[in-house]
This record gives C-alpha cells, structure tokens and sequence, in this order.
C-alpha cells in the first residue's frame, strides 16, 4: 500500500515517530491513523529500552502555578530534538510531570539522587519500629527492604503512582511516551516551591 | 477636605497602603488621586526603613516562561498580609523581578548569599589581575575592594542594575514598592533554569 505524505506527516506530528516508522505503522495499520498510533505504541515498547541512555538536551522548561499562587514548579524535561520538544504528546508529558510535582511533592527524581546517609538514617528508623511493632528478628531485614521500597516510591518523581492514573508509576508513562514519541527523554531536574517553605 | 471613601479605597487598592496613610495623602493633594500617589511614593521614602525587618511571609510565587520554553525563572517574594500580595502594584514588581532574573542571571539574591570561599578566590583572582596590570602596590587593595563591589554587583540580584531602569538598582525598586505599598517585601528565593545547563 502506498502511504500519503499527508497521512506521514500528520501521523509524525502526532507521536514524534521517525518518519519510516509512521510508514511502517501505516502500511500495517492499512493508512489507519488511530490504529497507527496504537501500532507505534505497542511496537514502541521494545524500541524503547534502545531509545533510553541516547543524548537528550533539547526539550522544555516548563512551570506550572497552582491558583493562588501559593505553590509553584518549574521543571525542565529533556528528548532529542527540538522537533519533539514542540510535538504536543511531549509538551503534555511535560505538563503531566509538573502536576505530579505540585500534586505529590517529590524531592528527587530518581532514587540514584536520594544521599546515602538519608537511607542510612531510614533505615535504622524502619528497623526500630520493626523492632517495636515485635517482628521476629528474621524478618525484620526484609521489612526494613519492603519499607525502603515505600520510601523510595514516596520521595523520587519517577517511582511514584502517576496522580493521573495510580496504577500506572510515572516512570511507566515516561517509557510509554519514549515508546510511542521514539525519543529518549529525560526527566532532568525540578524544583517545586511552596509560599513561606523552605 | 472630606475624603470620598471611595477615593480611599482605590488609593488602597492601587498602592497598598494603610487607610490612615491614604487619608492623608488625599487630604494632602485635594483628592488628587495621581498626586496621592506621589506624595505615598515620596512620604514613604522614611517610613520603608521602618518597614525593613517586619515578618514577611505572605506573597507570590511567579514563574516567566521565555518564549521558546529554553529559559525558565521561578521565584518567591513575600509581603506581610495577602491583601498586598493580590496589589496590582506588587504583582508587577514581582513580574519586574522576575524578568530581572530570566535577563541577568544572577546567582543569589543577596551579597550575605554569597559563601566567603568565592569571595576569597575572587579577590585572588582580582589582586594577580591588578599586579598583572602593573598597578602600584599600595592602590592595589582599593581596586580590588572596588571589584568586588561590581562582582557583588553582577551576581545578586538586589544589586543589579534595574533592567527597565538601569540608573536604579533593583534594591532601590524593592525599597521604592516597600514605600509606596506600605509593607515589608523580601525577595526570598529565584531559580532559573536554562536549557542544558546546570
């Protein structure tokens, strides 16, 4: 089947995806373009973990307000081109992540950020409520892992549920996006301010 | 002269200022309300010293976005009461601020911001300039103290040039809005990202 320019292009605008993979996803999806898009999505998945560890440093700075201007975030998303950084898929990404900051107060991004002696420090509080609630000694170092996990999904932007759909982490819908858009992206710093906070 | 309430309650609105203050300033200029204006701005001068060092924790959180989303500015400044923190006059310093940041980059709000060991090394750095410069040995601590000056000038914010008014420092606007509206105002806290960089 031949696929139009017209159908590339907009299928291209739509998910950031290389143009042969749009003409691909179009000849399998007989010139479909939602099912297309589904194609790229699912096909994506593997294309993925290919995609993550490329340089990314082009993208968006991006700050979201809360009404009454109490609390702020402003965040800066990274992918490979400046294409993708106006693709409205990637500047929803974008806007999603920074209500997740306001909405769940993340201190990091990812856990390889959270300073070994703060885990140190939890650590050593988790196993003395462990050791408090009367857990059998045996299994309080397996408590303790269990919690850490919390810990981490509570504190790092990317482990934590996605306010938008809680089954979902945000770093799930970071990789569906890397999937469906064909870029590596890169969640690469935020700060998030709250009147009269520190 | 009988003062409108009316009059009162617009001049508060559009400076901020107490409603004994505003009463006076249009008994002062016959109901003038631009005259009011004035004369809060002039009065004010005395009354901003006393105002410096009141508890400030109201305010705004304000974020520029330059077109093009590459460079992003974050800040809080604070006042006392919300009243002042929905002013006209205070949100547009606000702005003014933060567009102050997204244009000259600096580094921290105040020169008590600026950590000694930087001062130290920069004032190496300036002294072998000014020996390399052929400078008598006994000017050499006067130039050097000099520069600092214009690094403290170049790298906090309240001691830069106004952007819209660069025969003024931004400190002299801060005082100025502490004058006309009548409240402490702090600048507490700037981020500014760039895109890419640190």
């Amino acid at each position: 089947m031949e696929v139009p320019a017209s159908l590339v292009k907009e299928l291209r605008f739509k998910t950031g995806a290389g143009v042969m993979q749009c003409k691909e996803a179009l000849t399998a999806s007989n010139g479909d373009i939602e099912a297309a898009v589904r194609w790229l999505r699912e096909k994506g998945g593997a294309a993925a973990a290919k995609r993550v560890g490329r340089v990314a440093k082009e993208g968006l700075i991006y700050s979201y307000i809360h009404p009454g201007s109490k609390i702020g975030v402003m965040i800066e998303v990274n992918c490979e081109t400046d294409f993708v950084a106006r693709n409205p898929q990637f500047e929803q990404l974008v806007k999603d992540l920074a209500m997740q900051v306001a909405a769940s107060s993340p201190t990091c991004v990812s856990r390889d950020q959270v300073p070994a002696d703060v885990i140190e420090v939890e650590k050593d509080i988790l196993k003395k409520q462990a050791e408090g609630e009367g857990k059998p000694a045996q299994v309080i170092e397996k408590i303790v892992t269990g919690r850490i996990e919390k810990f981490y999904g509570q504190v790092c932007l990317l482990e934590q549920p996605f306010v938008k759909d809680m089954n979902r982490s945000v770093q799930d819908m970071v990789t569906e996006a890397i999937a469906t858009i064909g870029e590596n992206i890169v969640v690469r710093r935020f700060v998030r301010y709250q009147l009269g906070g520190d």
